[in-house]
């Protein structure tokens, strides 16, 4: 694969990105200006996501795809359907987004890591959750058939798009709903970790196979070689039908009806663009089968991959990441993959189970560990969660380390398969609660209320690292479904006992008595929790405990209602929207038993929350700050005071 | 296609089903016996779907493959995994279950009409959604290769299974997962409805294709001819070296690691058996294709594929439906399609998507009245939301008709692609609440919960089927998503009005007054509501007014309010569970403003409901009945008065 010489990116003295406003400058630079602007791209992603984090690898790889779309295609007639939408920054560059508000990337008020269609005309599609571009495009294709109308719509796809269940969906459908769309497949091999399953096997094979490139030659040299669309068009026909014995039966996505075109060295500004190009030519449903590097222009990033996806602030020049703060507590997800890793290695019966994240989880300790009892499904949590209850019927003991957002696509697999069966599945839903500088596609606000009305299911958060290994030990040993939510990042700085308690299920633990007020706080809101209760405590004169509420399913009964006592309060506190959730668990009880005891519950409200640069910033925005909870829980307060003087 | 003369099912004098007790017995009958058995097999489910109704196509089309499947492999150590389980009564009457028990089919005590682990040991794992089969097996074998066992584990999927998303996922895994597992693809080109998408053009290929016939043929030559298994399997390597260049390159399923054998005549018993006997050799992942047809052994069942899928009771001779007592309303399901109809004859934008269920969902109507704004995607409900959502991207108005229960699994794109954008999409949610003879794969009790968390939605419904007209209606004109639940069958018998009415978002409708009770009614629970409320002021000399609800989200909280008054109480019916659906909306409204008013949530239980013969008998199980409800609602305001005193 041909590399542009870096000395080739020197085409004028003056910078070329600040004076991109549009997609229309774009097309307006000669093609020997492409390389220094594809060069200032990656400068910029480089220097920014060393300091705000983010998706580095992915799109360090697209920008000559990205440059060439914007050169062929015109967005917003045009429309573009980024899958993921994490590469989508060199787009975010070209379409007048450069400058302050791409330095503020995944920061409040600056662009978020993800597309909108709120964020810009240019953004026809957003995303963050992978394999949606296919089908959603296949939606725009059909509507503009169906109006009449000549826009292209392109679909920009990586390989892993293709493990998503519902990417095959589409595929199925693309016959049948419309003749003329473009599928970009970007493929560098990579999801998250390195791709699995047959069809990136398949797609290795595509790209390595000799005889393939041939054709790819030919057809290249046909492009080169001719001007008019319509001509081209004719000779690449005759030339299919020729080949067509050895082209139609070895294409996958033929199959599917689409014409594959590929593969093409996606760092090659010129063939990348004659490619798009000819793909746009024609009334067909096209794929275009692009290699691209991931990390291309960085160094470290080509040399860790995964490392590099999502990455945290990282020092330019030698990748290194920079250290948080001296004495940072181990993170939940290195705590959660070390202790399966533990449990995994003395009883054979327990798997962990993957989808593409196994660094992201933490399973990567058991895939080092324990390799056996390891399975990367790929982006596919359909099938994570239904491969776990099979494993399950036959006496295995399968735990699912899913972010608590992506186990939304795993629903109907966790009531009809898991919850139905009550088989021993264990979740563990990482990423719950908010994702800050990835937005509202990656916080797991949901997943309380969609799991409660599931009869049978245990529902857990632990209110530090220590006690998230005794909820996965306590898990391991329940006769069915079991569910374990965290957060992203670092635990409380517990240590971990040496044995793991087995908890009651159903059972939460009283940190602190108090009289007048009882905090029951789910997960690490019992750290909130405390310092609420000493304010409330040293200014109000208040008696204030506080309960490690630990299960949000089923909860503790008994213990709320000695707590729903004549005359005190109760407030419940959770990282999770209000909106059915645990303080409503709570509700629900004590209303069963007609308690009238007066209860606040702080939550998250009922609307999408943006990305912002931390946790602290977005709860302020949103009504919940240490002082926002303070002010509620004493509103409340003496409001039933009044109520009942 | 052979098929086997009626008269060769005459073995034996006596009927055969009733001596088959278990696998065993079915093992032990000679090969001339099968046909007769066959045809008794295809008697009685004739004989009790007529009575009882039932899936009535995809077990006539199975009789052979199941008798085969029996004959060489031995349930429970092997296990079967059939996608959907809808096609399980076959299995269930080789597996001890003929008899009353199986004549209660679908009735309170009878066989279920799916599988379930709980119902028999041989049925490895329940289903009553489609594409579980390929998922659940390859968990099933992998934890049979992790454990070192023998044992094998078939999948038996329909070709609809491969439109779905999961099955697909499944498949791109099991290269990675096993090195020996059958899938057994039952082809009969039908879902419920006509399949659809390039995977079942391209199985239609494969059928037709006289070249894969030949090779099928010369297969089935070595399998006649030769009496060991070892030798067959080198034989058929040698063969399958030969002919690779041709057999590698064409079938889709080897592209993801799966050997490929036929198509074979799934009503040759002789050929069934022999094939499965050569699947079972050798370490490998087989794919068997069989060819069924749906319906087999019942004339009317052939001519009507789709009628006899989920058939109602009917007349073995004629095939003619049952008629219902005359003047029975109208169902819901018509109601929605011909309004949909009508509604998108006057509007281009709006556009209908079934994932495989136009007759069930109504949406034939609009198939037939309206083809181009008509689309079937398959068993692929993902899709069908995230299609519907790239449509609405464009100016459509998209309407996904779509079972609750089914629609769980769009649950990830109904929050990331059509809430989280807040895109004008209206769900009509088919069979939500009891759908009693399916049973609890099949109930639509979650989806309220696991909607009212997400923001910005409307979830709603119609008391009677005017009403859904009126609330289609409003949907259309919403700006972002609507969901539309309603139960299976007959409406009301309200007539239709000619214009529809627009209904203000948010706002409850009071049907009558009242001073001590408001029961607050969702749905068709109004009409009970009314009944309970009639006796309560004829017994107890209650004044019991009654609100027909109609949105569960958001909820009408000034009326609510207005209602909440001292000394007054609150009753919340809904046809969905009580942990947070309606009745704890409502709840939740009360407890923000601190009301204190008693309240009593009516509405299913926290645990799965199992199948039965009616709603009526159900609801009486889970002390829902209206002698329960009427019971219930007394005691707490009776309790609330002591309390007061």
């Amino acid at each position: 694969m041909s590399q542009p010489a870096e000395s080739a990116a020197s085409y004028s003295s003056q910078p070329l990105l600040p004076t991109i406003s549009g997609p229309d400058d774009v097309k307006a630079l000669p093609l020997e200006a492409l390389p220094q602007l594809a060069q200032e791209i990656r400068d910029e992603i480089i220097q920014v996501t060393s300091v705000n984090g983010g998706h580095v690898g992915s799109n360090l790889g697209v920008v000559e795809l990205c440059i060439g779309l914007h050169r062929v295609f015109s967005t917003p007639t045009d429309q573009f359907v980024f899958d993921v939408a994490h590469q989508g920054y060199v787009h975010k560059l070209l379409t007048g987004r450069a400058g302050e508000f791409f330095r503020g990337l995944r920061k409040t008020n600056g662009a978020s890591g993800f597309l909108y269609r709120s964020e810009s005309k240019h953004d026809a599609f957003g995303a963050g959750h992978a394999g949606t571009a296919l089908s959603a495009a296949l939606g725009m294709a059909t509507a503009r058939d169906l109006r009449g109308s000549a826009e292209h719509v392109v679909a920009v796809c990586g390989d892993a798009a293709f493990t998503c269940g519902v990417t095959l969906e589409a595929l199925n459908n693309v016959v049948g709903s419309t003749k003329r769309l473009i599928v970009v497949l970007n493929d560098n091999e990579w999801s998250i970790a390195k791709n699995v399953g047959a069809i990136a096997h398949y797609l290795n094979r595509l790209s390595t196979n000799p005889t393939y490139n041939k054709i790819h030659h030919d057809l290249e040299r046909f492009c080169t070689s001719l001007p008019g669309g319509h001509e081209m068009h004719r000779v690449y026909m005759k030339w299919k039908r020729e080949t067509k014995d050895f082209f139609v039966e070895s294409s996958l996505f033929e199959k599917f009806g689409l014409r594959y075109i590929g593969p093409v060295d996606g760092h090659d500004q010129e063939k990348m663009i004659k490619n798009l190009e000819f793909a746009k030519q024609g009334d067909q449903t096209v794929l275009l089968h692009v290699i691209t590097k991931k990390g291309k222009g960085l160094d470290a990033a080509i040399r860790s991959p995964e490392k590099f996806h999502g990455a945290s602030p990282y020092d330019s020049a030698t990748g290194e990441n920079k250290k948080g703060p001296a004495g940072t507590p181990p993170n939940y997800q290195d705590v959660m993959g070390k202790a399966l890793t533990k449990f995994a290695l003395a009883d054979s019966r327990i798997v962990g189970i993957t989808g593409a994240m196994p660094a992201g989880t933490g399973l990567t300790h058991l895939a080092q560990g324990c390799p056996r009892q390891f399975f990367d499904v790929g982006i596919a949590e359909e099938h994570a969660v239904l491969f776990a209850a099979g494993l399950a019927t036959k006496g295995m003991r399968p735990v699912c380390a899913i972010y608590s957002t992506f186990l939304q696509r795993g629903y109907d697999q966790i009531i009809h398969d898991v919850a139905l069966q009550n088989l021993p599945v264990t979740f563990c839903m990482d990423r719950a609660g908010l994702s800050a500088n990835d937005g509202p596609t990656h916080h797991g606000l949901f997943d309380i209320s969609y799991l409660r009305c599931i009869p049978g299911v245990t529902v857990m958060q632990p209110k530090d690292e220590d006690e998230l290994v005794d909820m996965l030990h306590t898990s391991l040993q329940l006769d069915g479904p079991g569910f374990i939510r965290y957060p992203r990042g670092a635990g409380q700085g517990t240590p971990i006992k040496e044995t793991p308690a087995t908890l009651p299920v159903g059972k939460a633990e009283v940190v602190r008595e108090g009289t007048n007020i009882m905090i029951w706080a789910l997960g690490p809101m019992v750290q909130d929790a405390l310092v609420i209760a000493d304010r409330l405590a040293a200014e109000e004169g208040l008696s204030v405990g506080v309960v490690n509420a630990r299960f949000a399913k089923p909860i503790d009964h008994t213990l709320l209602h000695k707590h729903a006592t004549p005359g005190s309060m109760i407030v419940t506190m959770e990282d999770h929207v209000v909106t059915g959730g645990f303080g409503t668990a709570v509700l629900e009880s004590l209303q069963d038993c007609d308690h009238k005891t007066g209860l606040e519950r702080i939550g998250w409200p009922d609307n999408f929350v943006e990305h912002g640069s931390s946790v602290e910033i977005l709860r302020a925005a949103h009504g919940l700050s240490p002082d926002d909870i303070h002010q509620r829980i004493l509103h409340r307060w003496r409001s039933a005071k009044e109520i009942t003087i």
